[in-house]
Parts: structure tokens; C-alpha cells; sequence
């Protein structure tokens, strides 16, 4: 690459620089960053990052400067590299599960061991044999056996019950046989099949005599442990590039009709009894439900701090980059605006910004939720049988918690996912040109995020579950139950008032502004079964009045869930009245911009007048837009993400935009080490350090 | 790569076959697909499409399967060898601009000749002198010298005259000295700039006699003609990797105190005398809005067909793609639905379909517009005189129309930008995990579209424009001037109604839909006046309202443009009347579905009453998804995209998703060339024919 001249290096950017804005942006809040962040994620959190932060920016192949240059084939093996090295680092130095999620957080890019260190442990640990626990667990846990989780298929995603690859019962061998009847049962998508794994828990159609009995999970060996070519009678490889995710291998997987040894079922919960060829019946369904509960709380959990990665580049960049005056300036003012000024800025990134947190409190209450309901059963399970944990009578004793909760986790896991992937594109574009750099940070993370949208069911098709759960509600609160938790309770609070109106004062008050949105959720479930019960309207008919009620009731659940978060005696505790009345605004700011949004369902439930609409658009929303665009950048400080986690020129703190991203063209990028031969009739180089392949392209 | 065993080359996809399931769709409809795609490109085009396309086919090249899976050096090497190969072919074959046009389409990826074959040609041409055509033009039209339109400065993207680059005309020397003043007034974001280029036309300010006055056009030759090393003063480089684009070399580009010649300034109409060192006044600024509303209005155009391949492709792999049964299927019944029967599918897709029709037909209505102002612009400068162009007087004499066609095309490209680039997602996610891969075709397409929503004047802050222009033309009216287009005939209308109301048959007269998006438009236009010439309100606090007032108008143009297309008399001529019956269908959905997305607006302005929006969202909407779903495959194979274009697994024309799927992953993806060492504690790979990178990086 030809060096920087010095004439280059003495130029600075022109007009206020951004050290120095950021510096004024700091200084005309006097919010306390550190508490924010403290009240966030606790001290022992923060405290945890920044030991395991040093510990990383220390080793050379944690370095990000090259990730958005390489290929598929070196992008994958950087990643394998650094997935050995993170490994050899856990227990280097003892790090505890959190420790460990902490680094791969920090170094924020799907890795080749990423299925392994999740499901293909955790499957094998909570549905193992105690034999097979230290089989497969163990092993797995120190790298011995390097596994994957293998359910989707090439014609399968979100409908298990439909995978086509079989296990039967050899009853003569007393064991299966792993089979692909077609292509379409070639195993798909599967994270670190690709070409890292040497073992897969296979979920496949149990045959016994003939009879299917349902996807069961089997754990099986594809590769050879030395030399790691496939087995016989496997064929498996890579799928190919992705719109992200290219540093996992997920791979595809076919068997023809390999054996597998009895053993290999996972057989905590059934199992085929080899003596009698007879199938053990599971304890419960529910269990199943719990994981997936969890893995969709968890997403809600995420999507907070996924989207704020996003808010906070945009609002730093924002602050700093300058263009057009303001119409209304006075004649011969002098310098352009900052972009954040502009209410059509303000307008997309602060309602963002509030529901980073609005997020955050959800996805913290959903895992609390979680925690406590798994306790209890837990609890109860102890006294029973310790060790295979909870029986069928226990887990009913809490299905009721456990059914709003698995429903509650569909709802918000479609709205969040949604609103943290759209919301990154939002801020995406709202960096105007510099944003569709790989530079600023956000496409990249932005297309690692994605599938998060699609998996752990498709965010469009899961609302049904929600649906359906309400609709259920809606029918015992019909039939006079009493209400047995907060959504029986709301939609019993509607039928109660539902003939005299609704009269909130969503403008006035919190508590009103929270009542609107249960309000609307609960017309919308009632209309819905309406539909259903008495128009007698097909289910598919419905589906998109479905969403549209997930949406509603996942809503009110965020907009309560943040106020709640606010209103608790221990925030009053943690936090200075003026910071919680900021607080209090970004939950205004997210409510009431969602009303807005969502202004004709509310209008039509008579939730609220046009009159109230119309004053929330026009005076409400653009006040406390207002009000908090002096806090934005300490608002986003408090989300305390480390440079070099956020990786991005236009989300520095130190506010060196234009310094950084002149830095990386000028002096880091490879395409700038090959000189070209600019004419069509000739070779394509001059001088090249690059590949030799050229010479086959013309 | 390890090959493909035999018994996974036996093995088919289960259940119905993707190419029977298209064949049977093709045959549940009767649409004239030929006839709809000549009417909606002319026979001429298709032809000329196929013609060009056995060309390009027949090079090895273009072809496109390992696009996926370079890095940004080999990928831009690649491109680099098309471009030049594509070069070659033009002048090889004598095409016509038309034609190569149609090849750079079919081969749908930016080019490192891209800026040269477009602005640095035209600039050349349309703003240089005689003698600067023939010595800029002429050559540049032989690749002689390979140029870029270099404009955008990294501290400066829409604001044209805040640009920092200078050109300062030295009386004594008789030239100018090209200087960059600051890091933020390096060009950026410069197409063709990074390694191709070896001229460029630089905007710089021009400054004379201490005098700014303000950006102009200067030819600079930037590298060595021979060497193409970087002349000296000059500092040049690519910007790095982007989101998407990365076969184009965008670049930077600085200056120290670079002398060039006083034949650099592009003269046509402006320049500086080198005699008496005095400034030449250009003839009209609305030349410029001339260049740039042609731009715009090719946005608008490009963006249905832009839309139209993610529908393409997700409509036919919606139709192979099955999961789970219909929930209401009766007890017993087998077999999983096509996803495109689900509701929930349909209201994604369909209305975008809808799109992709109001899209075309309205960017034609734009470019036709364009073409008869253009022409009588230029029948009067005739006239007066034929070389140099129009005068000030002919151009005021068309600036009525040309204020109304800027003005449009403001609202418009950003509408049509952002619906086209939020409906590639859509279609994305509509089919599931699969739209992930990068060979559903639909991600790379939308990663190389978005920089469409930014640039030629940001998406979202262009709207103003259009603001500014309707506020101008209502208080017009309000002044009782008589209507002299479109715009102030539906203001006056509005007015003369207001105070009645309107009482539109939305749901039963296609007139009345149109109007009652006009009577929306108008509404919003004299509800923002009010608050700006009434309440004072300041500029930058209507920008919200502004933004919704210009979405609101261009939908009411895209609403009119396509009624008025299939409302004309040479369509019935081309179309029989079924066809037309279920044109009809797309334009009703289209309308109704974005009233009711808009719901809040049509009802706040009393365009419609609650109860029809909510008949036409769950009564007339629902009807017309279940009434376009049988035509969905013929309406997207209208569009007539080869297989080869498209380059695409789910959207294949013969619907072999899943082979096509499994032979790119399985046969073409290099990843799978290499095998891994999985264990934490060694290297990682065990052979590889790949990069000998790999042993640095543990």
C-alpha cells in the first residue's frame, strides 16, 4: 500500500471537531452515566467486562481491523482461530459460564464452536442418561468431541413435527438405523456442522415396529476423530455464504442408512427398552416448551442491547456530522447544523433509544419470570425425584404461569426481534451516506442479527400462538373464571367497562397510558374470537388479525413492563429523582409514539379520541423529543459499550469520525495494495501482492 | 472438493415436486404472460433482452456462481475483468447505448467503469465546450482515459455548497490551484475513483479574486497514464468495504495545491476569462434541477423492477415451500400447505406485487412527463441556439412543468426508494431461514439497492422539497389563482369542498379511491401551511409532518398513474378484458391496502369514515389477496426475468429449489475444500488448497 503523504497527515476535518463536540454533548446533561449503566447491569456485570475486555484486546487474533475485507474461506478460518483461542482462554483462566458469554458478547461475531458451546451441551446434559452425561457431556465440555445441534432440514424449518430423516429400531441388532429418504431431509442451517463438528445431536423420526412416534434426539458421530473426514454412509459440508453469519459454518448433513449404537438416543426423558423393543414415554411435553421459553426470553433480553449498539453509533455520529442550516437561521449565521437537531433525525433514533430500555426491562422481567417459575417447579420437583427432575403432576401445578409465560415469550419475541433488526437498518440510514460503510459499525452487525427474526419461530407465523392463548383467556373470562393473572385480568377489566367506553387520560397520566394499551389488547383479543367462535371465520382468515393482536398485547406488555421497571422502590433506591424523570420520559416517548403508530386500532377500540391522537403527534411527541435530545448522547454512554466491542468509526467516544474512517481507507485497506491496468483492451494488473487468479479472468 | 456420493445424487426432494407444483400453478390462471410483458416493456425491449443475454451467457467471465463467496479483492478484480470484457463486446458487437444498458442490467452488478460510462461521460459531454468534447468526450467514449464524478466530500454528502475542495484561478499563471484544505474535504464515496479512474470531474468551489462563487465542474487528470500511479499532489485510494457495492472501487481523493490548466473548468456555461480574469454567469440554475430530476425520475422507474425480482422470487419459492397443515384441514388430511396460502404470507407479498405494477406504471408516466418537457425545452432553444442549448427565456417558459416534475420527483424517489428497498426485505423474509442464504439471490440484490435510498438527495430529508413546493402551490390557491396542473387543481378541489366534507365511495368506485387520496394530500397540505403561515411554527418543527405530507402526496400519484394507465385506451387495445379485470384487482389492492396502512390520515382528514377502513382492512383486502393468489405465479413471471439475472435457487423459473440449493452447497462452495483440525489445542486446518495465510493466525 502506498504510505499516507505527510501533506495527508497534517489535515485535520474542518469546522468544530468531533472530540469537541462530543465533549459539549456530555456536558449539557448532568446525567450519572456510571449509575445508569450500575442500575442496567449491576456493578459485578460491568466490573466482569472490563477483565475479560483486557484480557482480549491483548491477544492479536482477536483483532478486528481485517473482518470486513476477507472471503468466505478466510473470514471462517479467522473465526475457527479465534473460537481455539477463546477456548484455550476459558480455561487458561478458569472463567465461569458468564465469564465465557461475556468474551464471546465482546468479541460480537458468530463463531465455528457457537452450537457446540450452547445446544450440543446443554442437550446432552439435560437430556443425557446419566451414562450418557459423562459420554458426551463431559467430553464435550473439554473439546474432546466437538458437536453441533442438527434438527432443521432443507424442506423443514419450523414445523418439527414434519422432518423426514428416520431412526428405526433394528430389533434384531438392538440398534438404529439414521436414514435420509430424500433430499429434502438433508439436514440444513445446522451452526457448526459445516466443517467443524465430529459429532451432531440428529433429532429424527423414531420408528418402533413400524410405528413413527415423533422426533426424538440422537447423538451421533459424522466425522472420523483423527483425520475428520466424514464417515461412511454421511455425506456433510458447508452451505454456503450467507447475508451474514459467514464466520459459522452451518453445514448440511444426509445419512444412508448409517447404524447407530442404542446408546446414542438421548434417554432422560424415553427411550426404546432393548430387552422388550418397547418404547418409554416421555414424562412431559411441557419440558420443551420450558427450553424454547427460555431461548425466546432470552432473545427478548438481547434485543435491547442489540439495538442500542445501533442507537448508540447513530447518536454519536449524528451529534457530530454537520449538514444544512436550519431554514429559519438567521440571515448570516454561519456553520451548518448538527444532523441530531433535525426533528426527521429525532423523530427515528430517540423513539429508538427509549425502547432500548423498554426492551431491556421487558427481557430482565421475562427472565425473572423464567427463574421463578423454573424455581418453583424446581422446588417441587426435588421433593419427588431429584434427579430426573420435575413429573407430570409438578409441571401442572405450574402450567398456568408457564402457559402465559410461553405465550408472552412468542409475542415478544416476534415484536422484539423485529423491532431490533428494523430498528438497526433505521439507524443505519439515519448516518446518512457514511452508514452504508462496512465502517460504521451497523451492516455488519445488522446482518449477523437477522436470523434471529426467522429462527426460534418465524416472528410472522409464531403471533398465532399468542393468539391462540389469548383467545383461550378470552373464552374462560367469558364463561366467568376468575382471573388467574395479568391477562385474564385485563381482559375481564374490558369486559367490565367495555359498554360505557374507556375515558384514559393518556396524556396526563402514566397509569392511563399504560390502562390504553391493555385496553386496545384486550378489544382486539375479543374481536378476534368474535371472529373465530361466532362468525365462525377460518383460521387462516384470521391470521393477520393475529399478528396485529400479538402485536397489541406484546405492546402493552413492554410499555407496562417499563413503567413497572420505574416504579419500583428500588429504582427510586438506585437512582436520583432526575435521572428516573428522563427515565420517565423515554417511557413516555415510547408509548405514546407507539400510539401514534398504531393510531387507528386505539381510535377504533375507543381507547382514546382522534382529538388525543392528534395532540400526541403533533405536541406530545415532538416536546419530549425535545426534552431528551440534550441527554441522547450520555442516554446511549450509559449503555457502556467498549470501542472495541462496538468496532465502528462512526460510533467512537472519543468522537474521531471522520479521523477513523480516513484511517481505515487510507492506511488498513488491502484493495488499495494492487495497482490496476485501467484499460479495457489489456490485463487487469500492473502490480499485484494479492492472488494470482486473476490471470484466468479474461 | 470431496465429490458428491452416489446414493446422494439418487436422492429427490419429497412431496410434490417444485417444477410440478409451477406447472400447476402456471395452469390455475389464464393470464397472457408474453402479452402482459409487452405491454409493459414492448416487444422491441424483450427482444433486444434476449438477444444481449445469449451474448453474455456464452462468456465464461460473467459467469456468476462464485459471486458469493470472494473477498473484496477478488471481487473487485472480477468485476474489473467484466467491465473491461463488457467494454470489449460493446464496440465488438456496435451496440447501441439502449443495448448496453440492457447488458449492464442483466448482469445487475455495479462496475469499476460504472461512473465513467454514466456521469463522467455525460458531465463531459453536456457541460464541456467544442473543444473540451473532443478532448474529454471523444476520448473518454474510446476508454482512452477512464474518468469518475467525484462530488461527495467526506464531510459533505447533500449540501452541494458547503463542499470544502477549492479551485482557485491564479491570474498570473492563468490556471487553478486544486486544493483540499481539510481531512474532511477529501472526496468520498467516489464511484470508479479507487483504482480505475485516471481522470476525474472534480466539484470544487471557485475561487476568484478572494471571491467564492461557488461549486463548478473541473476534468483533473489524477494518475499516471502509463504507471496509473497516483500523479504527485494527488492522494487517491478506495474507501473500503461497504454493506454492499463491493465490486465497485468508490473512492477518495485529495489535493495539495495541484496546479491544472485553465481548459480543466468545464466551460459550457460558466467559466473564467483568461483575459480580463472575470467570471462567465451561467445561463440558469435550472439546468441542474433538469439533471437531477431526470436522475430521480429514473429512481422512480428502476424502483418497480428492483422490487419486482425479490417478488419474483419469493412469490414462486412461497408457492413450493410447504409447512404445516392448515389448522381448520379436516381430521386425516396429509400433506403440509404452500406457505402462499397462509394470510399471513399473502399480505406481504401480494400488495408488493401490486407495487411493482403502480411503480412501473408511474415511472414511465415520470419519464414520459420528463421527455415532453425536455422536448419542448428544447424545440424552443432550437429556435434561438442549437449549440449551446436552452436560454434563461425558453426555460422559464417550461418551468412550470418542470417545477411540478421536480418537485415529484423528489417525493416520489424517496417513496419509491424506500418501498422498494423495505419490500426487498420483506420478500427476504417471507421465505424463512432459506432467504438468508445467499443463494435466495434476494440479499446481495438489497445490499447493492440501498445506497439508492441515500443518495441523489437523502430519502428522508428530500421530502421538504416537496413540502416546500406544495406549500408554495396552496397558497397559490389560497390567493384564488387559477389551477395550472395537477397539484393546484386537486388543492382547489380540496378547498372548494372542505367545509361539505367528502363523502367518497372508497370501496366501490375506483374514481372515488383516487380521490380520496387526493382529498388526503390536499388535506395535509393546508393543515402543514396552516401551521407555518398561521401558528409560526418553525421550519425544522414541521419536518415530521413534511415527511408524511410528501408520502402522502406521492401516494396519491403512484394511486393516480397506475388507475390512468389501465384506464387508457391503448391498453385495452393491448390487454383483453380479463387481464385488465385483474390489473384492476392489483390497483385496488395496492390503494386500499395503503389506505388502511394510513388509516389514521384518511380518517383524520374525512377522506373516509372508520367503518370503511375497517371493511377494507378485514372485508375487501382479505377478498382480493384470495382473489390475486391463483394469478401470483403469472404476474411474476410477467416480469419476464431470466433465470440467468435473477441468479437465484428459490426463484428459478422451474422451480428446482432444493436441487438447485443443495448443488451450489454441496458442488460449488469452495469452504468445503478445506478440512479443519477441530481440537482447541492444534492449528486449524489439516490440508487446504486455500491460503497458506492460515499459520499467523494462531
Amino acid at each position: 500500500m502506498a504510505p499516507t503523504p505527510a501533506w495527508v497527515k497534517k489535515l485535520t476535518p474542518s469546522g468544530p471537531q468531533g472530540e469537541d463536540i462530543l465533549k459539549e454533548e456530555r456536558a449539557q446533561s448532568h446525567l450519572p452515566v456510571q449509575k445508569i449503566s450500575e442500575f442496567l447491569f449491576t456493578k459485578t456485570v460491568l466490573e466482569r467486562k472490563y477483565k475479560i475486555l483486557k484480557i482480549l484486546e491483548a491477544e492479536q487474533v482477536f483483532d478486528k481491523s481485517q473482518n470486513y475485507f476477507a472471503g468466505r474461506v478466510d473470514k471462517f478460518e479467522t473465526a475457527l482461530a479465534r473460537a481455539k483461542r477463546l477456548a484455550q482462554l476459558r480455561f487458561k483462566h478458569a472463567w465461569t459460564e458468564e465469564e465465557f458469554r461475556m468474551a464471546t458478547d465482546l468479541i460480537s461475531e458468530p463463531g465455528p464452536y457457537g452450537l457446540h458451546d450452547s445446544m450440543f451441551l446443554i442437550t446432552c446434559r439435560d437430556q443425557g442418561s446419566d451414562a450418557q452425561q459423562s459420554m458426551y457431556y463431559e467430553r464435550a465440555a473439554k473439546y474432546e468431541i466437538i458437536g453441533c445441534y442438527a434438527q432443521t432440514e432443507l424442506g423443514h424449518g419450523s414445523n418439527v413435527r414434519g422432518l423426514e430423516t428416520t431412526a428405526t429400531w433394528n430389533p434384531d441388532k438392538k440398534n438404529f438405523i439414521l436414514h435420509s429418504p430424500h433430499l429434502t431431509a438433508s439436514k440444513w442451517w445446522i451452526g457448526s456442522l459445516g466443517r467443524t463438528a465430529n459429532h451432531a445431536v440428529v433429532m429424527a423420526q423414531l420408528i418402533l415396529n413400524g410405528k413413527s412416534l415423533g422426533p426424538h434426539p440422537f447423538v451421533v458421530q459424522i466425522r472420523d476423530m483423527e483425520s475428520h473426514e466424514p464417515l461412511p454412509n454421511v455425506h456433510v459440508g458447508d452451505i454456503g455464504p450467507k447475508f451474514g453469519y459467514n464466520t459459522m459454518d452451518n453445514g448440511f448433513l444426509l445419512f444412508n442408512n448409517l447404524e447407530i449404537p442404542h446408546e446414542s438416543m438421548l434417554a432422560r426423558y424415553s427411550g426404546v427398552d432393548p430387552k422388550t423393543n418397547k418404547y418409554i414415554r416421555p414424562a412431559s411435553a411441557s419440558l420443551v416448551y420450558g427450553t424454547l421459553t427460555f431461548i425466546r426470553s432470552n432473545i427478548v433480553m438481547q434485543a435491547g442491547s442489540v439495538l442500542a449498539r445501533g442507537v448508540t453509533i447513530a447518536t454519536r455520529y449524528c451529534a457530530i456530522r454537520r449538514q444544512f442550516q436550519d431554514k429559519d437561521a438567521p440571515a448570516g449565521s454561519v456553520g451548518e447544523s448538527p444532523v441530531l437537531n433535525y426533528t426527521m433525525v429525532q423523530i427515528r433514533l430517540l423513539p429508538l433509544l427509549a425502547a432500548t430500555f423498554a426492551l431491556h426491562f421487558t427481557g430482565k422481567s421475562m427472565m425473572d419470570l423464567y427463574n421463578e417459575n423454573k424455581k418453583r417447579m424446581g422446588e417441587k420437583a426435588t421433593a419427588g425425584d431429584a434427579k430426573r427432575g420435575p413429573g407430570p403432576e409438578e409441571i401442572n401445578a405450574g402450567s398456568d404461569l408457564l402457559a402465559d409465560l410461553h405465550a408472552t415469550s412468542c409475542g415478544l419475541k416476534s415484536l422484539a426481534s423485529i423491532t431490533a433488526a428494523e430498528g438497526l437498518e433505521v439507524c443505519r440510514r439515519a448516518c446518512g451516506g457514511h452508514g452504508y460503510s462496512s465502517f460504521s459499525g451497523i451492516g455488519p452487525w445488522y446482518a449477523d442479527y437477522l436470523p434471529t427474526v426467522s429462527w426460534e419461530g418465524d416472528s410472522y407465523m409464531l403471533t398465532q400462538q399468542v393468539a391462540r392463548y389469548l383467545l383461550k383467556s378470552a373464552r374462560s373470562v367469558l364463561k366467568g373464571e376468575k382471573p388467574t393473572n395479568d391477562t385474564t385480568q385485563i381482559l375481564s377489566t374490558y369486559l367490565s367497562r367495555a359498554d360505557m367506553g374507556a375515558a384514559f387520560d393518556v396524556l396526563g397520566s402514566d397509569e392511563d397510558l399504560v390502562a390504553a394499551f391493555a385496553w386496545r389488547a384486550a378489544y382486539l383479543t375479543f374481536e378476534a374470537l368474535k371472529h373465530r367462535d361466532e362468525h365462525k371465520k377460518a383460521w387462516n382468515d384470521l391470521l393477520v388479525d393475529f399478528f396485529r393482536l400479538s402485536k397489541a398485547h406484546s405492546q402493552y406488555l413492554i410499555v407496562k413492563n417499563f413503567y413497572d421497571a420505574l416504579h419500583r422502590s428500588e429504582t427510586a433506591a438506585e437512582l436520583d429523582p432526575e435521572t428516573i424523570a428522563v427515565l420517565y420520559k423515554l417511557f413516555r416517548l415510547y408509548a405514546l409514539h407507539t400510539l401514534e403508530t398504531e393510531a387507528s386500532e386505539f381510535y377504533t377500540s375507543s381507547a382514546v379520541t382522534v382529538r388525543q391522537i392528534q395532540l400526541a403527534r403533533s405536541t406530545m411527541v415532538m416536546k419530549l423529543l425535545q426534552e431528551i435530545r440534550p441527554h441522547a448522547v450520555r442516554l446511549v454512554d450509559s449503555w457502556d459499550f467498549p470501542d472495541w466491542q462496538l468496532d465502528s468509526s462512526l460510533g467512537r467516544f472519543d468522537g474521531k469520525v471522520y479521523e477513523d474512517l480516513f484511517h481505515r481507507a487510507s492506511e488498513q485497506n488491502p484493495l488499495n495494495g494492487i495497482t490496476i491496468d485501467p484499460y479495457p483492451n489489456n490485463g487487469i494488473l500492473f502490480k499485484s501482492n494479492q492472488s494470482a487468479a486473476y490471470k484466468s479472468k479474461l
